[in-house]
């Protein structure tokens, strides 16, 4: 059986979620764990060159995504990749130029492959393909990206971001109606800081582009053990159709354990593309489901 | 723009809501129109060959799948073709003597393209790939399958079929219960006939395999008007896991209406099927969907 050699950069709670679960996968083999921070059974960034030839795939799981824009920038010179980048406004310019890099230097990167982007994106082209003016509805569940796009924030000790979807919409657009797709979610943020930075900071958070401009977003300041308490990694979320013709919904007990789930599963098609010698960046709408599935397909038909 | 030359093999419910909805598309151009039976504006089959250098792909739209399946093996020898073809005990051996003509005369089939195989095979694939078994439900609909198998039986005048789902075991399965994937549906049979043909025909469908048979399955026997007041295109159906995790639900008015829209949008990944030279029969699984997507796929993403 051919093994897929794979190293993690960065052990935040997706890396971490992304090495537990490659133990379950008898197809991949862990080669290395890379990550900035000087931390036990960890190999510094510095070496990682060391590693061009022992490794097939890298899986970029920065925390932030400045880090991952550097990461896939840098790394798919010399090595395969696959992220779950989710910064939608910039993922075109984002993947244009991974591309161009990975395809100079024959090397295939699987871009924004988690479950939105990823399976939602999937549901979005598929329902749009029929006719069907896809919406997407997130929550009630805590936001990986804008959680860590606050934590970005100049005096942010700590910080958690909800996303909270407006059932009276959803039952608007299941009845029937047209909606305006910007109008159907809040943002609920939970900060930790020091009271001085407070004001700027929430003017900091209502009007970051991308992440909260735009958006019915409170900010709530609280104390490092109420933050504690209200923490929670589940989440949420469905695609629909105006008269519920079409419906995909996620509802995920830990948002980082299910996108490591996604990462990993697409990882495998890594296999099929390189016999097909597809360099470049892809994303879930390039590869076919037969590429990530094991069994006979046609019990599954 | 390149255009696609279409034709249309079958003018029952289906045949002719593709004919209707090709209109929409101006990527397809509708040669012809095929029919066994004298037909005004339809082509005899005997002449179908003279079309083998105008069609690009044939939709073959035959109402049962003995027909069907003669019609995918006999035109694929000339014509790239697409069917709907949804006896899942034959599927393999079917797409298989498929696949092996195709090849052969360099030609492309797309099989089983629907919503039942199709769309739900598609989320069996991507739920089971990711480690969530899939539990398929369908209805309450009625199925243009099992109804067109009780309307081949020797003495039914007239027919339908509805499925019904059990929501108990809907529930126990979110819950998170394992319950048997055979024992989710009954099949509730409408049936015309001669009064001394009744109990031959009950039998008859009770004990018919792949269809009825290990179902739970009532059989009523009413009259022509009686049948013309219950008839009814709509379907639903769901594919579920346990405890929620992934839902995808369809919720349609019309079964054969929705059933042409995926056959007519799946056929578009014709071009770059040709363009790759990838003969044979292709499933669902094998289409990566931008093959199908005509919007600038980030918008998407």
């Amino acid at each position: 059986m051919m093994k897929i050699n794979v190293g993690v950069v960065g052990v935040g709670n997706l890396g971490t979620a992304v090495i537990n679960q490659l133990e379950n996968h008898k197809i991949f083999n862990l080669v290395g764990v890379f990550s900035r921070r000087y931390l036990e059974g960890t190999i510094p960034f510095d070496k990682i060159l060391t590693f061009k030839d022992k490794i097939d795939i890298l899986f970029l799981c920065a925390g932030s995504q400045n880090d991952l824009e550097d990461h896939a920038s840098t790394f798919i010179e010399h090595f395969n990749i696959i992220d779950c980048y989710d910064n939608h406004s910039r993922l075109k310019s984002h993947i244009k130029t991974i591309d161009e890099i990975a395809k100079e230097n024959k090397k295939i990167a699987l871009c924004s492959f988690g479950w939105d982007p990823g399976l939602f994106s999937l549901m979005r082209g598929l329902f749009s393909s029929l006719g069907y003016s896809p919406y997407s509805v997130w929550g009630k569940g805590t936001s990986q990206g804008h959680t860590q796009a606050i934590k970005q924030i100049d005096g942010v000790l700590d910080a958690i971001q909800f996303t909270i979807p407006n059932k009276y919409m959803i039952e608007k657009i299941k009845s029937g109606e047209d909606v305006e797709k910007n109008n159907l979610h809040s943002r609920e943020c939970f900060v930790v800081c020091d009271p001085q930075d407070e004001e700027r900071i929430e003017y900091e958070i209502i009007n970051m582009p991308d992440y909260f401009k735009g958006y019915r977003t409170t900010v709530n300041f609280v104390t490092h053990e109420q933050l504690k308490q209200i923490k929670s990694f589940s989440h949420k979320g469905e695609i629909l159709t105006k008269n519920d013709v079409m419906n995909f919904s996620l509802n995920l007990r830990s948002n980082p354990d299910f996108t490591a789930s996604v990462m990993i599963n697409y990882a495998k098609s890594l296999i099929k593309l390189k016999q097909e010698e597809k360099f470049g960046a892809h994303t879930i709408f390039d590869i076919p489901m037969s590429y990530i599935m094991e069994d006979d397909e046609f019990t599954l038909l």
